[in-house]
């Protein structure tokens, strides 16, 4: 069994967007050879304290800083109007100097993230939330933004070396941010999987997990995945953060994934750890899609 | 074994259809109580004159016309510029009594067709093509055009009585037109399938499709699916339109599905014929999108 470190794969993912934040920078990533030196520049838009948001965001603003980029936070109070945050997405999105734009969810009740989300203009949109960008995605456009966790969990397999093309790929979950991506992902050209997804209403879950190659746990349930559900020798991408009791810690909890992963971890080739599997790729993949970003912005070749 | 009649079933939406469109024509169907009357107006633009985009496109005006919709031809020829192409999607974009626009495929080859197909407004595409519907239809937003033929699928199932929530569905091809969008409509809140898409590096296609409560063939080679490849008792949707000789027929020539009709055809509970089965409920979705598009466009109520 070879547990994925994805810490040191989002590191790998990180030091190649280091690389090129520096290129542009420096004005020599740029197509046209002599542009000015750009700053990749991130902004944060977060609505309230919700302490997971708050958390979050200054995680993604840190990694931004060591990749060498700016980030700015747009704070507003839990009462914030549609029309005032809608504002704000107008004029950050007219904005040459800001390339990439994020609303933390989730949202207070009185506003509606389709809504919001689809506010972000595509060229700017690094979560990839917006409607044209996943309709992009499923026509496999090339440079459409794939949302962060999805585009996380093939860049794990790819650097862990695991071939997609030919095998049966099982995701179970089927959310607009993680399941149904994750699918399109492995199902189209190059990835060439055969993909199965599976939510609340599949009958005997079990049955359809077992016959996974790999296998993609994106439910939020904590452990649900139990040995008797995964197949010899399987390769297992856990996505669950979940919080769970735990009084022999100070917090009085710790976290874990959709995975029962002492007990599943012996049957797998290769399976990915809560923490430090899936996690660090979702910051990771919103950095490669920030700088991206940019460098279509000014006009970088292939970006 | 139950022989899905796509004739009958698409003539019962036609009702349908032809009512709204009554309807709209009337002025009764119109949200604010006193608009005058609108005939539903689709405008089908043929590049070319390839025999079968002749004989499809003449064939959706014809029903158009039976359901007391209006419908224009725009015609250009096999070299018309890409920029005179676009030009008249705009000015048909921009006039209010166009409801929907279809461009027929395939487009010749100095053509890009999903840059073509981009240029109609999400909100005149009836046949569901945009990026943006496409993305709407993966965030399972109302109002979203779903492309016809998928969604004639699902309209079969319905109307057939088969039931997909928590039912294995395995759909064969990975096409944007046909077999991507089915999966998604299948997996969608509603629908609830368990849903698996195999494709040409599928390994074992057969070990796949058997384990199919409902099985939708969408590739395109005549009678690839065998009896061997299908479950004993399970519904069977064929997507495929081939034309395979035979020396018996005048013409030369008849239509055979993706599936081996004759062999799997007593293994089934419900099964569509070739022709007679999806075929029609392709022509029949386009005319209800091109309904709602206008009922949509006079402001009628939950359109």
């Amino acid at each position: 069994m070879t547990l994925i470190d994805g810490n040191a794969i989002a590191q790998e993912v990180l030091a190649e967007v280091k690389q090129r934040a520096a290129a542009l920078a420096a004005g020599t990533g740029a197509g046209d050879g002599d542009a000015a030196g750009v700053v990749p520049h991130a902004v944060f838009v977060r609505v309230g304290d919700d302490p997971a948001s708050v958390s979050y965001v200054a995680k993604k603003q840190r990694v931004a800083a060591e990749c060498g980029m700016r980030s700015t936070l747009v704070l507003f109070p839990e009462n914030v109007s549609r029309d005032e945050l809608l504002a704000r997405l107008d004029a950050l999105n007219a904005d040459p100097a800001v390339h990439g734009i994020l609303v933390q969810a989730p949202l207070p009740r009185h506003l509606d993230e389709t809504e919001v989300f689809n506010r972000i203009s595509p060229a700017k949109d690094v979560d990839g939330f917006t409607s044209l960008n996943v309709g992009r995605l499923v026509q496999e456009q090339p440079g459409a933004f794939a949302p962060c966790t999805p585009a996380g969990i093939v860049e794990l397999l790819r650097r862990s070396g695991v071939v997609t093309a030919g095998k049966r790929v099982v995701v179970v979950g089927r959310s607009l941010i993680v399941g149904k991506p994750a699918a399109l992902l492995l199902l189209a050209r190059g990835a060439d999987a055969t993909v199965t997804v599976c939510h609340s209403r599949t009958a005997d879950l079990g049955a359809v997990t077992r016959e996974a190659d790999i296998l993609v746990a994106a439910i939020g349930k904590p452990r649900l995945i139990t040995a008797d559900m995964v197949k010899e020798g399987a390769v297992v991408i856990d996505v669950g953060i979940n919080r769970v009791p735990d009084p022999s810690r100070k917090s009085g909890h710790r976290l874990v994934g959709d995975v029962d992963f002492d007990a599943v971890a012996p049957k797998c080739s290769f399976i990915t750890p809560v923490p430090g599997g899936v996690g660090p790729m979702t910051v990771a993949m919103l950095m490669r899609n920030t700088v991206a970003a940019a460098e279509r912005a000014v006009g970088v070749f292939g970006a």
